[in-house]
């Protein structure tokens, strides 16, 4: 591929996703979009240096706050609070945003349309997403379908979900084996200065490093 | 259905969609979503009437100005003239915004799951619809798919496209059987204040009055 969009949030998982689509494209265009979340700026700034570390001349940053104003989830509703992991559970988490991968994935592919970008690169998880039902597989060919059908005859768009089927160990594998910079990026839903180790993020992201036997190079406040 | 949402540009076909809509549920919730194109004020106030008009207690105004951003459309970038209609013509117009209607879906979906509406009203058109790929049943079919997988497995959300296949007049018609105040609407893509009556969006708009043999309400410059 020559061009490819990627969706950067900050986190570990969005990082090693830039790092592969680096691997195998000629260039690629960041996308970072808030919502609301409570750490929205520590995010960003992981956002820029990550874009920095991979001289990312297309860079887009998008606001869409308005599923904030929505509500409904403990990640941009303060009177809902972030809640302790429970990496065991089966039900959806307070952290769900309703249907915010497809509000993100449908302003990745207007853009790829204004840029001619022909892949949209997205760190989704299934595994390890702690049941969010739009990191699953089924979700991805549906919004491709979608893409297939509301774009452009001449435009084609392939979304990629690199590490879907990745465990967080493997995905801190795959990080370290491409160089990729997590040591500049942000999982924690909770806190901005120290990560609190504690949130559903930070628990599984701590799992992953812990199985991969690999130091986490972030700090945290309870370790 | 008990609450559904509409998606109300402020247009003519937004109008009937939510009188259809409002015939059919105990409640509506109107949603209008602009995004940075010429006639934005206008239209929002044509959907603020509207929603009066129905006495629809939730409303969501939402700009998505990031579409303007990215540019590729005469309706939101300045460089590009709003070209006179060819209602013949096969080619996609300049008007068409890339993958506009899916960035609303999907927040209509993130609305729709936070609410608890079960129905999303969209007032697509695909005959008269100049072309755009977004307007097609197989768009709506995928992005139906994509709300049935990218969803709580407890939500259940049904997109309705109730004039996707009427023409213009016959939509006329529909608006004027069930009283709805086309008075109040705007469809002009390139004025605010008297509708210019040579834009792809007037043109199919008289032409729709004219084969309905009903005068059109609202003003022109040109007639």
């Amino acid at each position: 591929m020559h061009l490819s969009i990627v969706l950067v949030s900050g986190g570990m998982d969005s990082c090693v996703t830039a790092a592969i689509a680096a691997s195998e494209n000629d260039e690629i265009a960041l996308l970072h979009i808030s919502y609301g979340q409570r750490t929205e700026a520590r995010e960003r700034r992981a956002f820029i240096e990550i874009a920095d570390h991979y001289g990312a001349r297309k860079r887009l940053d998008v606001s869409i706050e308005y599923l904030a104003k929505m509500g409904g989830s403990s990640l941009t509703d303060e009177s809902i609070p972030v809640t302790e992991a429970d990496l065991d559970s089966k039900e959806i988490p307070t952290s769900y945003v309703p249907f915010r991968n497809a509000n993100m994935l449908a302003i990745a592919t207007s853009w790829a349309e204004v840029v001619g970008a022909t892949g949209i690169y997205i760190g989704a998880v299934a595994e390890d997403s702690s049941g969010y039902p739009d990191c699953r597989p089924e979700f991805y060919e549906a919004f491709q379908q979608t893409i297939n059908t509301g774009t452009k005859p001449e435009t084609h768009i392939e979304i990629r979900t690199p590490i879907i089927h990745l465990s967080k160990a493997e995905i801190v594998k795959k990080g370290i084996e491409l160089d990729a910079p997590l040591h500049r990026t942000w999982s924690c839903y909770r806190n901005e200065t120290l990560a609190c180790s504690t949130c559903d993020s930070c628990a599984l992201r701590l799992r992953g490093f812990q199985l991969a036997g690999v130091k986490d190079p972030i700090e945290y406040e309870a370790l």
